[in-house]
């Protein structure tokens, strides 16, 4: 129906079928070809510090840096370079992801678990972290409110942020002016693999940290898997971007046509999945699609991705459910009656976006939710990043002696089933204190 | 004081010292080296499935294999082999390792961010869970208990469980019955790089998990790590198991040196630290440590880990912090008085034992704590093993009319701004309906 696009017929199927069956796959790419590029970079940058790091940024970025920290005065000047609009609209959308990530803040309570031994968690917060902002065609400043906002309200005492410089050595101002309204202020002008390396391992002018979080091409994602193996934390293993929509004969098809390009034009590797048991919807919605397409500024970008994207005609909602389940997108959107109803069957999806009404650049931008989603798959075992990202939680435990006393026997007697004398000892040598 | 064990002492310094400093180090392996021999495992067990898994267990575990799932018969026979007291012991430690693991089940309330627009989180199982337990010297059912318990607690609908035969293709009774007692009953006879390959990709035998939980040697390590780069989800990164004591004037040293002990047997590549600002104490625990050490069955592989291990004397309270809060320790004892106040402090630790007598082994067995824990200072961004660790939070999101209405601007403000005219569409096309 539209150039490029797959359109598939399942809708005689008797049952569900898997995704493998139809050989529906994700444009992804292979990092294993980069990473004896990616392990050299890190390795260099290991050793040899901030001048490997500015060997890098004149190779990579073409940009001949001397200091690596932007100053207070250039984030400063900034705001000279925003609009008002555009500030206002900042304003509004942090205001939102702020209450939202608020929310996620939990105190838990103490469990006495047994009587005289008490067990609870701590939410702490990952002390330092390393944001990463990819620079390239468009400066992604909502990223910085994002991974920016939870780690303020997680409360990390040290955040730090990269982005790749123009070749002027400048980072994008409304990438500096959202920084600092969230309060980061050691922002670095480095971006590819030396920026990963430089968070990882620590420079002389870069402190190191504990989890590193941002999008980034395949080269930043091939870096942040090999820091990762060394156990430095990050966000979520990456995958080219994605949309699943769900449309029934409620569906308005110029809304739908909307969302899929929308994460069309991210990038030539988005991909974008329409499910529905209407054929009359999906015709309505290519048609819808094939006219917006044509004025799109980025028509290139997203005409490639929709050779990735696919039409899939099933049989019935239950049919719908279980594809979509199993295919676990970043974005869902149910473009449906009864779409409450629906999202309750939803048990794998990054962010889902529930009824007409709801698109996904609301959730891209200002409605509160984070952006920085499980793809390709991976919302099967991970979350999206939220204000958990940014802490860890710590297990306390406190006995009195009777606590010990009422489970010391338990203790002993598998420890010793374990092997394990000392561990029955240092029940034993208490009890007969 | 103790043959092997390090003394350091940092009591005349005027500041804390930082742990580079005085080359304290973690006793880890290189698994670089590994690397290629378990990539060659993994790649085989994926395209040769279960022919690869028996020939990789009749040469790692000298076991000839035919079926690799353990039959409900043998399951069902597990429980002749265990006797009363072990029985009595391991149910009493699940019902306060269930009573904690529950606990930690919160449902988080919908939050209206902007009039006509609800976000909310609901955590949703991870459907497919893979759990490997270790085999070899001891059989650790303890760590079903600890897996086992939380995956149920989430609502994982497939709980599969590894773990490597005995050269008689058996697996250890304890194991297969407190699997069953938790009521996990897919159990393979399969261990080592081929167990967590199986898990990862699967094969006819073994279904396919989504994430994979558990400890195991440097082959299993290092096999967890390449899967995860894959985009397997895996429970923590892992190193050599370590406590850190931390003792005042208050301590008792039998009790210390008994803890210190417990740790030390575990593996020769333990590592146990002393911090005290009381010479006498430490030379009174380190006594203790040598009469206790003698009798132990595996005082061998303890006098091992003492080698790796240090006594470290600081100046005063806050020195001890700060230099525990840098080693980040998965266990930590506080044996000291005021030790409530002192656990306020500590902000990078597995789990913390509040105390004279709350004792590690507590934790590693019953007192309903978690004892799959961050090892090799990864506390400062790891959380350990809990009821989260197999649940996902997926975020949702509904709109009305005029909830998008009270974004839209800012939508399309910030959209256009990042050169994302498709996002601003979707908005404007629904305002425009």
């Amino acid at each position: 129906m539209v150039p490029g696009m797959r359109t598939i017929d399942l809708s005689a199927s008797t049952g569900p079928i898997g995704l493998d069956k139809i050989g529906l796959r994700r444009p992804l790419l292979d990092s294993s070809l980069l990473e004896e590029t990616v392990k050299n970079i890190l390795e260099e940058v290991k050793t040899r510090g901030d001048e490997a790091v500015r060997k890098f940024t004149l190779q990579f970025d073409k940009a001949a840096i001397t200091e690596l920290q932007v100053s207070a005065n250039e984030i400063g000047q900034a705001q000279n370079n925003i609009g008002a609009d555009l500030k206002q609209a900042i304003a509004a959308a942090k205001k939102n992801i702020e209450k939202f990530h608020a929310s996620q803040l939990n105190a838990e309570k103490k469990v006495e678990t047994v009587s005289g031994i008490e067990c609870w968690r701590k939410s702490v917060p990952i002390e330092k972290v390393g944001l990463y902002i990819p620079g390239g065609t468009a400066p992604l400043f909502s990223t910085v409110l994002m991974l920016g906002i939870p780690a303020k309200i997680a409360g990390c005492s040290e955040i730090i942020l990269c982005s790749p410089p123009g070749t002027d050595g400048n980072l994008d101002a409304a990438i500096l002016y959202t920084a600092e309204l969230v309060g980061i202020t050691k922002i670095f002008r480095i971006g590819g693999v030396q920026a990963i390396g430089a968070m990882a391992y620590g420079t002389t002018s870069i402190p190191k940290v504990h989890k590193i979080f941002g999008p980034g091409n395949q080269y930043v994602t091939c870096a942040k898997q090999l820091v990762q193996k060394q156990g430095i934390a990050i966000d979520l293993p990456a995958g080219p971007s994605e949309v699943a929509i769900y449309a029934d004969e409620t569906a308005i098809p110029a809304f739908v046509a909307a969302d899929l390009l929308s994460q069309a034009e991210h990038g030539v590797d988005s991909q974008v999945i329409l499910v529905t048991h209407q054929s009359e919807a999906a015709n309505a919605v290519m048609t819808e699609l094939v006219r917006q397409l044509a004025d799109l500024p980025r028509k290139n970008v997203a005409a490639r991705a929709l050779e990735n994207s696919w039409i899939i005609l099933v049989k019935n909602e239950n049919h719908a459910v279980t594809l979509l389940n199993d295919y676990a997108p970043e974005h869902l959107i149910l473009a449906c009656a009864e779409a409450d109803r629906v999202a309750e069957r939803i048990v794998n999806a990054g962010s889902v976006f529930v009824g007409h009404y709801s698109p996904e650049s609301a959730g891209d931008y200002a409605s509160g939710t984070n952006h920085t989603l499980p793809t390709n798959g991976f919302a099967k075992a991970f979350s999206g990043v939220s204000t958990d990202s940014f802490v860890k939680k710590i297990t306390f435990q406190k006995l009195t002696r009777e606590g010990l006393a009422n489970i010391g026997k338990t203790v002993e007697v598998m420890a010793e089933a374990e092997g394990l004398r000392a561990h029955a000892l240092a029940v034993s040598v208490r009890m007969s204190n």
